[in-house]
Parts: C-alpha cells; structure tokens; sequence
C-alpha cells in the first residue's frame, strides 16, 4: 500500500525529486515558471497529498485532538462532539473520537493511544473518576479542557460547563408559578457533581416555599430506561406527585413514555420537565419543556479553548454558560 | 509540550538512553533484572508512552481509520459509528471522525486530510456523490469499504448494505394483511440509491395487490422536519390514507407526531411505519413499528472487512444483512 510520492510526480514529469519538493514546498525561486505549473498539474492528476505525518513529527504538532466521552450514541454527547468537530476542523484539526461508557479503564486505554499518536490536546467528558488517566495527561504534557462534568475532588482543571444548579432553580420556580406543589425531582448518578450541583438547586427552591420532602428525591441512570423504572415507581408510590423533574432529557422523555401510556394527562395532571434541550427534546407529542443547555456553543468553546491552550495563548480556566428555561408542551 | 521521553527515564535511573531504549522494546537480553525492573517501573511512575507516530512512518501503519458521515447527530449514523469505534479500539485502530453534511465538496477535503494523516483505511457513508474522493482514495492506494449507501453510477466497491427492496415487501406485505389499503409512501432524496431500492419494493407489492398509485408516492428529506411537513400534505390532500410508510425512523418520528397532533389515532385511523430501528424508535408513546436494519453489525462488519483488506485478507466485496420486521404500537 502506498501513497502518491514525489518519486511518482518527478518520473512522471521528467525531473529530479529535489525539484518536485521546491515546488510543492513553495522553495521554488530558481525553478521555471513552465516546470512549475507542469508539476503542479501532474501533483493534482495523481492526487497527490503531502505527508502530514513527517511533519507532525518535526514540527512536534499532529494536528489533531481527540475527544473521550461515555458513548456517541447519547444524543447530548454526539451534539457536542459534532461542535467540537465543526470547529476543530475549521481550524485545521481532525478529531479522534473513544467511547467510554464511563469506564474509567476504557478511559485509561484511550488516553494512552491518544498520546501515542501524539494528539496535540484532548477534549475529556468523564465519568468522574478520571484522576488517573488526567494524571497521564499531565504527566506528558498533553493539554486537556473538561466538558459538562468535573472530576471527583478536583476542581483546578479547565473546564466548559453550565450553571446546573441556576438551570433547576428556573424550572422549579416556573412550575411553582403554575401552581405545581407536589414535584417529585429525578437525579442521576448521585456521584456525579452535576447531579449534586441540580440537586441543590432542588432543595433550595422547595425548601424556600417550604415544600421540601426528601422522599420526592428520587435517584436512577441517566438514559431512558432509568427514566421508566423510576417513573413507574414514582407514580405507584406517590399519588398526589402534580409534576416530575427529570435531571435529564433522555430521562424525562422515558418518563413521559410511561406517563402517557399508563394514561395520565401530561400536563393536565402532571407536568414533566427535563433538562439539556437536546435535539430530539422536541420530537415527541407533546414537545418536553426544558432547561436548555447551550450544548453547541459549549462544545465550541471547549474546542476552541483548547486549540488556544495548544497555541500557548491565555484562556480563562473555567468557562460557565448560563441554561435557560423553554416551556413547551409538557408543562 | 513535551511528553515523557526515553531520555527523561535513563536521567532519572541513572543509566543511557540506549539502554531504556533495549529495555522498552524488549531488546534486554544483555541487561540485569534489576537495571530493568528498575527502568520499568520508573517507566510506570512517569506515565511514558510510546511514540506510536515514529513507528507508524517507519511501519507504513499509523493503525488509524477514518469514518466519513454526514452528520454524527443523525441516531443512524451515531450507532454505526459506536459500532466502527468499538470494534476498531478492540483491534488496537483508533478513529478519526469527520462530518460531511453529505456536501461533496466536505468530503474531498476530510478525504484529503485523512490520507494526509496516513490512515490506514477510510469508512465512507457517502451523500451519493463521492466519486472524486473515491477517486483519490483509490490513487494514493488508500483503502475503504462503504456502508448503507452506494454512490451513484458505481456498484464495484468494497460495501456493507442492507437489502432495503426486502425490508419495503416485508413491511408492506405485514400492512395489507392487516386489511391495509391506501398506503402512502414517503421517500427520501430519491436521488439515492437506498431510495430507489425502497420505492422499487413499494411498486412491486402494490402493483403485486393491484393497489398502486403513483400520486400515494411523496418526497422529502430524511430529517423529523421533513417526516412532518411532508405528514401535513398526506393527511391534507388524502383524507382516504389508511397508512404511512416511510423511508427511515426520524421521518416517521416526525409524522408520528404530526398524526397525534392532528388528532388521529395511531394505529385505529393511520398506521406507521419506519425504517432502520434506531434506538429511539421505542421512546414514543406509541412506539414505532419499524423495519430493523441490523445497524450495529452492519458498522462492526464494515469495520473489520476495511482491517481485512489492511492486513491484506481476502473479502467479501459485497456484504448484505436482511432486514426484519419489528412490530411494535404504532400499526
């Protein structure tokens, strides 16, 4: 298997390899104006692209960056890789994706290979329990900016989030101004500081109109079948529940799923409201209400963070976007 | 940025580079089990790894592939590429990512770039108009392996597709032995081939009835917004429409919800019916009835004939999977 070399150019037009490399490097100040538009023209006949890879290794820069997330399958996570990827190739980077599933092995491994293939940078969306493998990412000196979620006992890293608990606080007092009393809120992964960050929010809003119940807390997976089996149970244990609070979409529109087809009226009898806005929020009937996360403009900024860090220019090390609160058919 | 290197090893146990170097590549048969226990573990606590890039120029394998899609935000395209990236990581590959919008112009230059980065092979969901960068693939002896799509006027490359006619007749033939009638089509870009497959079964089963009416055929994109602009005209124009049938999940998603929207009952008045059984065809309430592509194995299969053909085996050039008939609430 081989690419298309200068050797082939040069044969084919009738030159030294030494010149088919000043002209393609631009070195081509003593080369005629004939021979140069010769070889030019034979370059692009056969498709001939430089190696980018003996560059990378004087220049000591790949050109590309990699992003290690749970699982591309999760609409919240392929729409930020897709940002990261928009942009990185705007700027001349390609992007090494690694799914995880949050396993902190899997995220060992990946971030391994990504320096053995000297990735310039890494776009990191943990489990959160990353320390070992951001330890190696320190250890040689490969840059890394954090999306959405932060480490266990670690908060010096850079990092691109939302305002999660300012997120719940709007749809609490939303749903509060309707009337709603009895809202059940559902967390993900207690573990995770994302949840700790909505549950606050949580406890802070009911506890103000003093409404708060420790049992309306109730914890499940952050993926649509977390979202069923919790539903179910919320709605058998719990008759008088007038709202759910899901911590995130892909939740929310699980819990939806169950709350219809067990024939409750949504909203007429209970409001639903998740959190994230991803794309496929307003694919059901009725559309979700929710907390809309600036996912795109997150991953963008993550991306262009890191390119800046690469770059040697400065940045802030902690970057927060506000959320904001979309009514739709759900409440 | 500097990662760790060989050096900063032989500096801190005190011994050449020359030596870690025997020890790391296991060329250590001259070297004391303690001189190497002690470089191995120093190895350990720097975190070094490996330049992989050095090696891949001087192997010629950068043990890197390239999947070219049109949108990593599409379920379909997002589970394929779940698919490429678990079996390439089980198969020491890792994978570039880039989105094309199916824009042919994106696809020449992610193709350029990718042989710039000198991956070992490309997976190509082409927008049906890939011949240029097939094209220069083929020159710089880069090899790929299409899946889903073919590109138009060309049917001699290496691909993984499903057997789209088989699944329309299944779907169809399900319909009418429920007392189906007036079955509608919706199709997308009728440009493609994936297209033309589908509709071709649609003529033949509701010629086959003597049932077919060219004016029950109706385009659109293959996008939610398109399932529900295209779902107003049906349902406006054709009051007599006993059923839908279209062309992938995310239209029917949004048809679906059109229908409800509008009142109808799913499945009493309107059935629907999908295509490729991505994940969240079971998040609506009802749930959609579907024609399954196996897409997991379709993008594992893709995955390991591309390493096939890298490590130089023999393939199958054309490999098709059967589509089945998942009946689920909305028919």
């Amino acid at each position: 298997m081989k690419k298309v070399t200068m050797k082939d150019i040069a044969i084919k037009a009738g030159v030294s390899k030494a010149t088919v490399s000043m002209v393609l490097n631009k070195k081509d100040g003593s080369i005629s104006a004939e021979t140069k538009n010769k070889i030019l023209k034979i370059a692009e006949e056969l498709n001939y692209i430089p190696n980018g890879v003996a560059r990378s290794l004087s220049t000591n820069k790949s050109e590309t960056i990699g992003i290690i997330l749970p699982d591309i399958i999760n609409p919240f996570f392929s729409e930020i890789a897709r940002a990261i990827e928009d942009t990185a190739s705007k700027l001349n980077y390609n992007v090494i994706f690694c799914n995880t599933d949050s396993d902190v092995y899997k995220e060992i491994n990946y971030t391994k290979l990504l320096i053995s293939k000297l990735v310039d940078g890494v776009i990191f969306i943990t489990g959160g329990k990353s320390n070992h493998p951001l330890e190696i990412l320190q250890s040689n000196n490969v840059p890394f900016v954090l999306v959405d979620r932060d480490v266990e006992d670690q908060d010096n890293y850079c990092g691109v989030y939302c305002l999660n608990k300012e997120g719940v606080i709007q749809g609490l007092e939303y749903l509060i101004s309707k009337g709603r009393k009895n809202i059940a809120f559902v967390t993900g992964n207690k573990g995770l500081k994302v949840s700790k960050q909505r549950i606050e929010g949580y406890k802070d809003v009911m506890s103000k109109y003093d409404m708060f119940k420790e049992n309306l807390i109730f914890e499940s997976d952050f993926t649509i079948e977390g979202g069923m089996e919790i539903t179910e149970k919320i709605i058998s244990e719990n008759k008088e529940i007038d709202s759910i609070f899901y911590s995130n979409d892909i939740m929310a529109l699980g819990g939806l799923k169950v709350l219809l087809r067990r024939g409750f009226k949504v909203p007429g009898e209970i409001s639903v409201i998740g959190f994230d806005n991803i794309n496929i929020s307003n694919f059901t009937e009725p559309e979700l209400t929710t907390i809309a996360q600036p996912i795109y403009e997150m991953g963008k900024q993550s991306c262009e963070t890191l390119i800046d860090i690469i770059d040697g220019n400065a940045v802030n090390n902690k970057i927060y976007f506000k959320p904001e609160l979309i009514i739709r058919g759900t409440t």
